[in-house]
């Protein structure tokens, strides 16, 4: 049904590339509406004006895509925010206003945890800048700038708990609202300032 | 595919109550594993013994399942846990122990909150709970007992992003470690102890 679209997979490589760049850049609509069973590579396929067969050329499988996809759009969030140690209401203010201005994202990340739930944790580049993370934070602590109640790992885990906030209301980040971001700020302090 | 199991859909009154109350028993591991779009109601006939009809019958259709047994877990879940407004601590650790137990309802949340997403606060039960305990804090806030730098409401909520923790392993509470549990009490303290 999908495919009554241009077909450009017959292209030369500079246009091929492109179509990889069009079918990673048509997926996380689908997939955050669809999550990864229920999505469709044919409209993926359609949205991108590409060939279904060129999913599969590209990324192996749908679920090669939809781990494409995961990967790129994490480290994305991951460059959207600057992470300080020692500014951890900051660090956590900015990841909600980044997920707020992108609601779908925090939709893939739910699906993730659903459909996929040791995809993130697998994910070298993703495991890389949470050790960093929390070497940062141990270092915070070493120097007396974060509570050491907890251990620094736990600390970011908790943090981020926070910032994606209660589970039941984390489908619709398009409506979390200035109280809440306000109140995640007073939250993070007390959970980390040293005292 | 489904319908071979034995029809008890033509039986007398009480074993139609029987029959919709093994439906209820039977839907919540198939919409856990699959969700609501990827469920399917002629597994869940198959595992209640009871033909599809009598699904359509009890529950109008597949999402008014979904919605009685989301209604009917959450309730459970809130009556396995004593609410202490002066405990938060304990509040919490008692939600971590009974989901890290019956890991399947936080997917039932998860897949609520995809696809769902106003369904629990619609439904009456569960935000007279909700509004309860927010009394309850605001209370133990007047009395000195929690901390007043959060309104009740945000202290409910963060309480419980807290408990649920960081999305990305909601997905997995039988994996959930006494460490984490350790973490989560020291954390709801500091967040809610007056100071």
């Amino acid at each position: 049904m999908d495919n009554d679209q241009p077909s450009t997979d017959d292209t030369p490589a500079g246009d091929a590339a492109a179509t990889g760049r069009r079918i990673l850049d048509a997926a996380p609509a689908e997939f955050s509406e669809a999550g990864l069973a229920g999505g469709r590579v044919g409209r993926i396929a359609a949205r991108a004006r590409a060939n279904q067969r060129m999913i599969y050329a590209y990324f192996g499988s749908k679920d090669g895509l939809f781990e494409a996809v995961l990967t790129e759009k994490v480290l994305q969030a991951q460059n959207a925010v600057v992470f300080d140690a020692e500014d951890l209401s900051g660090y956590a203010c900015q990841i909600f206003d980044f997920y707020r201005a992108h609601p779908h994202l925090v939709r893939l990340n739910l699906w993730q945890a659903l459909e996929r739930p040791d995809l993130l944790k697998s994910l070298a580049p993703v495991e890389r800048a949470m050790a960093d993370k929390v070497a940062g934070i141990a270092a915070a602590q070493a120097a007396g700038k974060v509570s050491t109640a907890l251990p620094a790992e736990r600390v970011l885990d908790l943090v981020l708990s926070l910032t994606y906030g209660n589970v039941a209301q984390a489908g619709n980040a398009a409506a979390w609202t200035d109280d809440q971001r306000a109140a995640l700020a007073t939250a993070v302090t007390r959970l980390t300032s040293p005292r």
